[in-house]
């Protein structure tokens, strides 16, 4: 199986479950123990669903690292808040695929912008217990480090730095948010300025093609946040991503939160890319003449 | 209290709370120790509206059987994931309303489509434990039994049969989705057909009704997806089901996810039911002429 | 920092954080332990932005008085069900503010309309063990009491107190929703009246500004439910609420649900506003002519 969209190909059953189990182990480590173990019983043809589909089809697609899909997955499944034992087993998973702690901690950082502090929080209690059972967490105890504050810095200092990333960013997209909110709401306005981008998406540890990413996957798990959907996945094509990255990260969250959520997540990348193209023609039309 | 609407019915509070009690005593069974329990102190009306609203108005309805809404109450809770307590005591609730264990482990197979893995592997487990602390396990354990995979099996014969069934349950609502991702996601397309339909919609051991059923009530119940449920109303209807039976099965929603969840449902019902009012209308009107 | 929208001044990210933790200190009360207690060596920045910026920027802005703040955070993370460890610390964040015991209880009784009857136990079984270890339950246990079911009671005597509180709260856009249902689902109709608003939205313990407080906080965090969001932005409005208190009782969202649940909050709320500014300015031209 692969992305072309073909339906003919002759690959059976076992093919697929053999893919991915392969894949299962990178992501489950050396000690193979998943969270899959005691589903045999009760309902064996789901685990082997979640083998041949979640992890043959879906995980072993390319466009995406295998590292990118499972900070994704931690970022959905952390903002969802409901699925503690697979954010555990994600968590994990990070790691065995060669994610940093300091990337993992990052992820769920960047978490409290889309989901609030408690599913930051929530997310966090759980990778300190995975980063305490995993081996060799001494030595790269220094990658968690803080930033810290900068006493000197000024409000003003903030709203600079954050406006600059949010135009880099989310660009025409992003100041539409914040214009709309001036007669209304201007602190939240601030406050997505100063907070959302000043203090957070301008972080290290994180590059923003990767936060884009986590974020093109929690709102499309979420699904309530259509609008920021299509403003992020404007981003995600701004710093760097690709559409066929859109779409992989669409895919991947088909497991973590249902097809209805991936499908409507294509939905609205199916908006941005086609305004994108048409942004582009107008353009080209425009240098031409 | 019936559904005719009629606002005048003498059916006092004790009435209803009597008429709670005795669905609620079928539900939660012998044993009669409830999820109310304990509450009693803390919040005594609470408790009461329960028995009199959630069991008195709602389950006492007619439109469905018992079976049906305790299936319906399990994939809802299953596929919200947030509310453990109350998922377990509806598989029990389950069992004792005399759904087998076969059709409750494919009533949360069937949930990985609409909320993800997580969602269906930790209703599962729930199921598990209930079905282990519950009487008579041995002999009914053969009906977990899986349908296991056929090695012989390519994906074409998945895709083919995945067409079938999905033309069946959602004919031209379904094709338009697989028509709508062939630019730009033509892999989700065939998931949909060769994984939800193919995989999981073919399976024996639950009818298409029920599947419909159960589908009607999580997407309402999540409240993140209109027009999955739109296309899934209309399939409820393809297999079978009845306006009816749509309208049960969100109006039992309403303890589960709230009145704003099953209020929104019943909007989507409302334009589903004139599209095909309108349709059969014209359909008569081209046979007349 | 101030509701003022000016972005140039000079407060640093000390004043900041100072200011945030005389609040949060108010609301984890004597004891000063909080959720944030064992995050400092795995992510110190997060729980410095939850001082700053969760405390500092959004607890600590007028409009809202710390009762409020926290009644509306208890039913936001009640009605998402998804954080346990936040539930917990604001319920008694709740009782450090001054709230009773009885408002608490009361706001989780409401909880039950817009996020279903699991949310509301699930809240109350957390208040309850808050409840048990705060210091000096005995004294307040009668505030609990409950009202008590009238035995008296028809359910048409319920229909007409339920007519009265929707009319007073909800006005035109609490009619036309009942109306809206009479042709497809008249049941789910006579239950927001007599249910929703004659059993719940009547009940003493929780004045109506408060309740429709709580309303707009959980339909914010939840995201799923804009057009109920619409209607009970009106029904703050109508029972005696301001624009400036929607504006930060959905801003108190941000911390809980994230900024895209807030911002899509306020999207709700300006169009609101507008349709009242509307409604007055052809009213007053009417009186005019």
């Amino acid at each position: 199986m692969n992305s072309t969209g073909n339906t003919t190909t002759l690959a059976g059953p076992n093919e697929r479950y053999e893919r991915g189990l392969a894949v299962l182990r990178q992501v489950a480590g050396p000690e193979q123990s998943t969270v899959l173990d005691g589903f045999a019983e009760i309902a064996p043809d789901l685990t082997r669903f979640v083998v041949e589909f979640g992890y043959g089809d879906v995980y072993a697609r390319p466009g995406l690292t295998l590292r990118e899909r499972q900070l994704a997955t931690v970022a959905g499944l952390a903002a969802l808040g409901n699925a503690a034992p697979q954010l555990r087993f994600h968590l994990a998973g990070a790691l065995n695929v060669g994610c940093s702690r300091r990337e993992i901690v990052e992820t769920l950082i960047h978490v409290s912008l889309y989901a609030g502090f408690p599913a930051a929080l929530n997310g966090l209690a759980a990778a300190r217990e995975v980063f305490e059972a995993y081996p060799d967490t001494a030595s790269e105890e220094a990658e968690v480090a803080a930033e810290g504050p900068d006493a000197a810095e000024t409000t003003a200092d903030r709203h600079r730095r954050g406006l600059t990333a949010l135009t880099e960013i989310d660009g025409h997209a992003g100041e539409q948010v914040i214009a709309s909110l001036r007669d209304i709401a201007p602190d939240l306005g601030r406050y997505v300025i100063e907070f959302a981008f000043g203090d957070i998406y301008s972080r290290t540890g994180l590059d923003l093609r990767t936060r884009e990413l986590a974020t093109v996957a929690m709102c499309t798990a979420l699904g309530t946040v259509a609008p920021q959907l299509a403003v992020h996945i404007h981003g995600l094509l701004n710093v760097g991503g690709t559409e066929e990255e859109v779409v992989e990260t669409i895919t991947q969250m088909v497991g973590y939160a249902g097809f209805p959520a991936a499908l409507n997540g294509i939905g609205v990348a199916r908006t941005v890319f086609a305004e994108r193209a048409a942004g582009q023609a107008s353009t080209a039309s425009a240098t031409e003449s």
